[in-house]
Formats: structure tokens, C-alpha cells, sequence
């Protein structure tokens, strides 16, 4: 595709059909096909990028309703393109930061080439090294979401008692391993045997369970933690957090970096046990990884070594073909993926 | 009475009729008659004081059930005299730090007079120039729990939107008065017409309103607050801490002090708006003012000039005689107290 040229390329899209209520559905999308010209116009800033890869994440069930007050994020537009975070390569440029065959990742939309608005919202990828998806989950947003829940909110130390609830998801795979490096003892639950094989066994946690196989939350977290609790790495919220509460020790930490198990719900589940804050001296802090971009450039040069020695791994779930990314989203909420859910749009 | 006599004085105790569940009652207590020896024995490092003001706490309803697991604070006995904060006069002592005549606060019993068997834990009186039993509120626990959890908890600045429940408490009434001296909009709740005038005339809150006649917390939180709560000081829980969730602002900040609304509940509300705190970046604390008594002198010394310029007030509700003593107690949960509640056992 030459820079000078005004051709129009058919490309296909995912269109959210209606704002959602309840559990998502996949015909709660559709895909069409649209048109677009893969040049940016004369003096417009703007960037035209192919996306490679996209990434399915829980919080964007909350843009897939109508937000009825001011929220921290804007909902998708019915009959129109969906957006998220996305690896892609760069066709075309009108903006100074970025340059035909550069890969990036940021908010990009659900279709095979989008013009990015905003390209100041970007980054460049330095390292291509390294599988380009993982821009989509342990080095873009879910892997800097880990790195500052944990580090930043935490207040973690050696020998620690950590428990990560959705423990094998994009995020908690890795908060595991991080804790895990700090020193700490590490248990995850997750929703089938086979995640619990790779918490135990893949990512190194101490112990795992099926918290579908546990009819008793609170006597399962006496088991596996008869000391207490002293950080926990919220992403479930309800009967969990409930249990939780009942298990952390004094000055222990729960950092809430989201609530799957509620997103679905017409009125969340009530948390009954939040005394047990003040008896136990508890801070609990909810937390978004956009307060926490200023961080990247540290975390990357952390976390890029142990990948490269294998100390780190994460683990993905792809699916192929943009045609594949509507089952894929909603299969995040029945826990479906195994790992971080990614939509491969491309291979480059 | 002579510090060298063996005479034997007969007193009246409260004593706790049985475990407590649901709403306490006044016949959960009792008063009955026991015999003390006012002289501490050769050699022991007790005190023996008689006892003048005695403080009611709503964390003292915990201490009236049989706790089902390991806890901050012990239960009391069932058929053994209750104990709880109070401003003493010591009439003998084994310890070095006090002497006959001394004021001490700190842990006694809810009797006439006590033999104190923890000394160390007594805080001697130094300032004698304010009534007493202000070491039962203001100068005491509930003052420091203020402080504490005003200024070590809440982070909290000038031009802050403040929002306080149980406003016209023990501590809620000073934690008002603190965020107004920092520049702060405050803004507190209460259960009757007389308290809502205490809030906005007396205590010089910005605006005050009755929860009883507000049906929708929620509605009347965003009259109150159209930009939103930064600080709330939470004494109730339940229903308005819901409420709190939905009107706090970004990088809101709760001090969880107390949940007066669930202690008598067999099962406390569920609170169903905790995603907020993600939304939010919010962070909610509980706190126990044993963790921050290092902080003591330097509270007095923020404090008493306050008082005695009239800069800082404090209301209290006296009741007089030990008898006094369960109603009074009890009447903390159904709100009957305005201002701090103290039992007048002694005027010195």
C-alpha cells in the first residue's frame, strides 16, 4: 500500500448490536464489513495501523452498557466498531512518534485496520523480540495492571501470605509469579482442574483450587491459609471477598482490581463481612492501570529479562481470525479461556 | 481511708447476664453488690482506684458477644462486671507511675471501684483544668480515634469534601470539627432533629441532615455533595456506605471507624457497590485506635489550647449513677444519646 494512494480497502469489523444487560451473548455483536483508506491525509497527525492482535478483557463488559452516570470509561456505541487494546503495525503516519512498519499497542478498534485519532495514546514497541501478542497481555496493559496492583498497591513483602482469586487470567498469572519471586506463598483459585494444573504447575504458585469444587469459601481458605491472609489480589468479588474477610490477618491488603463474577449481575451480590476491616486494621483499594503508565518503562525493563530466562511465562488463549472475537470476549465471562484471551487478527 | 487498712468496702458492680445476640437489652446486664479491699497488698504493683466517669462505646456490643473466633478485643464474662474506658481517681497503688490522688483514663470496671491489674495501660491525668470526664471523650479514646482516624487515615486537605455519619457521636462530632479547622466542606448525618442542630449550630458543620427522613441515601447525598465526597468517616455501614460508594469522587478516601448499623444484626447488610471503589481508585481503611496511642501527647497538645479557646466543643450526655449504666449503654443503638455518653459513677 503506497503512502500516495487514495485506494479503499473492504475490511471486516465486530459491531456492538445494543447496549448489554446481563450475561453477554455473542449476538450481542455482529461483524460486517466496512471501508477505509489506508493513507492518512495530508497534514493530519492521525496513524492508520493494521492491527495484529486484540485483547479481550473483563473490564470491557462495563463499556458494552449504557453507563448511566459518569464512569471512567465511555461505553461502545451501538451499531458502531468496538475498541480495546490491540497490538498493530503502522501502514501510515502523520504523527511524529510513529513511522510505516512500526509495531504498537494501545486502544485500537475491532476490525482489521483502524485510523487511530489519538495516537499520542500509543506505544511504540522497542522490544519485537518477544511474541508480538504479548503486547496484548504481559507487556501492554494486563502486565502493567499486575505489576502496579501488586507492587504499587500491595505493599508487598518476603513471606507473604497471597491469595489471587481468577488466578490464572491475564492479570493473575502474573501477580502469582511476581509474588512468587518475591517470596512469597502463593495460592490461586480458578474455575476447572486444568487452571488449577497450571497454577500448581506452570506458574509456580504453592497451591490452587477449583473454587467450583468448594461449597464452603470461608473453610477453604482456613485450609489453605490456617495463618490468614495478608494480601489479597481481588478480581471475583462477592461470596469470595466475603470469604476473604473472614480469612485476612491484621493489617492485611486487598487490592481490587476488578469483580468478574458481578459484571453480569442486574444488582451486585451483597458483601456482608466488611466489619472485618476495622477489626483486622484492613486496607482495601480499588485501583485502575491507567494512573500507573508512568511506571512502564521501569516495569518492562523488569520483566523483560526473566521472560527471556524463562522465569516468567504466561500463558495465552488464542483465537483465530477477527470473525472468532465475539465468542471470545463473552467467553471470558463462563471462564472459558484458559490464560489471557487474545484475538488474532493477523500474524503480522 | 487509710492506705495501711484492711477494711472492706461493699460496692455495685454492672454485671453481664449472658451472651448477647440481636439488640442488646438493659436486662442483658445487672446490678448487684460486691465487696472490695481498698489497699493494695504488700508488694503487688496494682492500683485501686474509684472509679468517677465511665464511657459507652458501641464497640463495646462485640464485647457482649461470645466471639466465634480469635478477635481484637476479648468478650466479656458472662456473671463477671463488664469493663470499659473510664476516668478514675487512684486511692492506693503498687505501681511507681501513679500515686494516691492521681487522675488516671484507661481500662476499668464498671463498678465503684476497681483493682487495676494492668497499671501500665492506665494513662495518667496531666491536665486537670477540663472537666474530667472529657479523658472519657474528647481527651480520651474516642478523641484520639478521631484524630487518628481523621488525620493518619483519611489523608485529608484543605477544600476536601467531608462526609460523616453518626455525626454527633463521641467521635463523629470532633472529626467534623477537624476537617472544618483544615479548610474542609463538611457535611454530617444524624438521627434526629435536635442532632442535625448540634451539627450545623454548635458544631459548625456546613450542613447536616436527618437519615431517618431521607429514603433515598443516595438522592440526598448528591444534594448534599453535587461534586462528590472525597473523605467519608464511616461510624454506620449498611445502606449508607452503599450510598457513599456511588457518590465518591476519584481517589476518595474511607476511614472505616465503626458500622453501629450492623452490630445487632444477625447477619449484617450486604453492601453491593464495592466496584466503585475500582472505578474510583478508592481507597477504604479500618482502623483501631490501640494502634495509634504513640500519637497521644501530641493530640493533647493539638488539642487542649482548642478547648480552652473555645475553638473546639464537646457535647456530652451525662447519666447519673452506676444504675444508669446498662440504658445508657444500650441506648447508643437505638441513637437515644446526644453527644458523647458517659455514667457519672462519682463526681470526684
Amino acid at each position: 500500500m503506497a503512502s500516495h494512494g487514495v485506494e479503499e480497502m473492504t475490511m471486516k469489523q465486530v459491531i456492538l448490536r445494543d447496549y448489554v444487560s446481563g450475561f453477554p451473548k455473542e449476538s450481542d455483536m455482529y461483524i460486517t464489513t466496512a471501508s477505509i483508506k489506508l493513507t492518512v491525509p495530508q497534514g493530519s497527525n492521525r496513524v492508520i495501523v493494521k492491527n495484529l492482535y486484540l485483547s479481550c478483557d473483563p473490564y470491557m463488559r462495563h463499556r458494552m452498557a449504557k453507563q448511566l452516570t459518569a464512569s471512567y470509561i465511555d461505553s461502545f456505541k451501538p451499531g458502531s466498531v468496538i475498541s480495546g487494546c490491540g497490538v498493530a503495525k503502522v501502514l501510515d503516519s502523520g504523527h511524529p512518534n510513529f513511522k510505516k512498519g512500526d509495531i504498537v499497542w494501545g486502544m485500537t478498534g475491532w476490525e482489521e485496520y483502524s485510523l487511530i485519532t489519538a495516537p499520542e495514546t500509543l506505544f511504540k514497541v522497542q522490544h519485537t523480540d518477544v511474541p508480538l501478542s504479548y503486547y496484548t497481555g504481559i507487556l501492554g496493559m494486563p502486565g502493567m495492571t499486575a505489576y502496579a496492583g501488586f507492587h504499587e498497591v500491595c505493599s508487598p513483602k518476603k513471606g507473604d501470605y497471597v491469595f489471587i482469586s481468577a488466578a490464572s487470567g491475564a492479570v493473575g498469572q502474573l501477580v502469582g509469579q511476581f509474588a512468587k519471586l518475591l517470596g512469597c506463598y502463593v495460592v490461586g483459585s480458578a474455575g476447572s482442574k486444568e487452571k488449577v494444573n497450571l497454577l500448581k504447575n506452570k506458574f509456580g504458585f504453592n497451591e490452587a483450587f477449583n473454587y467450583k469444587e468448594e461449597p464452603d469459601l470461608d473453610a477453604t481458605l482456613k485450609r489453605y491459609f490456617p495463618d490468614g491472609i495478608d494480601i489479597y489480589f481481588e478480581n471475583v468479588g462477592g461470596k469470595m471477598l466475603d470469604a476473604v474477610l473472614l480469612n485476612i490477618r491484621n493489617h492485611g491488603r486487598i487490592a481490587v482490581c476488578g469483580m468478574i463474577s458481578q459484571y453480569n449481575l442486574e444488582e451486585p451480590d451483597g458483601v456482608h463481612n466488611l466489619m472485618d476491616l476495622v477489626k483486622k486494621r484492613v486496607r482495601m483499594e480499588g485501583f485502575l492501570v491507567a494512573d500507573y503508565y508512568h511506571l512502564y518503562p521501569k516495569f518492562i525493563e523488569m520483566v523483560l529479562p526473566y521472560i527471556k530466562e524463562g522465569q516468567i511465562v504466561y500463558v495465552e488463549d488464542m483465537a483465530e481470525g477477527l470473525e472468532s472475537g465475539p465468542a471470545a470476549l463473552i467467553g471470558l465471562f463462563s471462564g472459558r479461556n484458559v490464560g489471557k484471551q487474545v484475538v488474532v487478527v493477523a500474524h503480522e
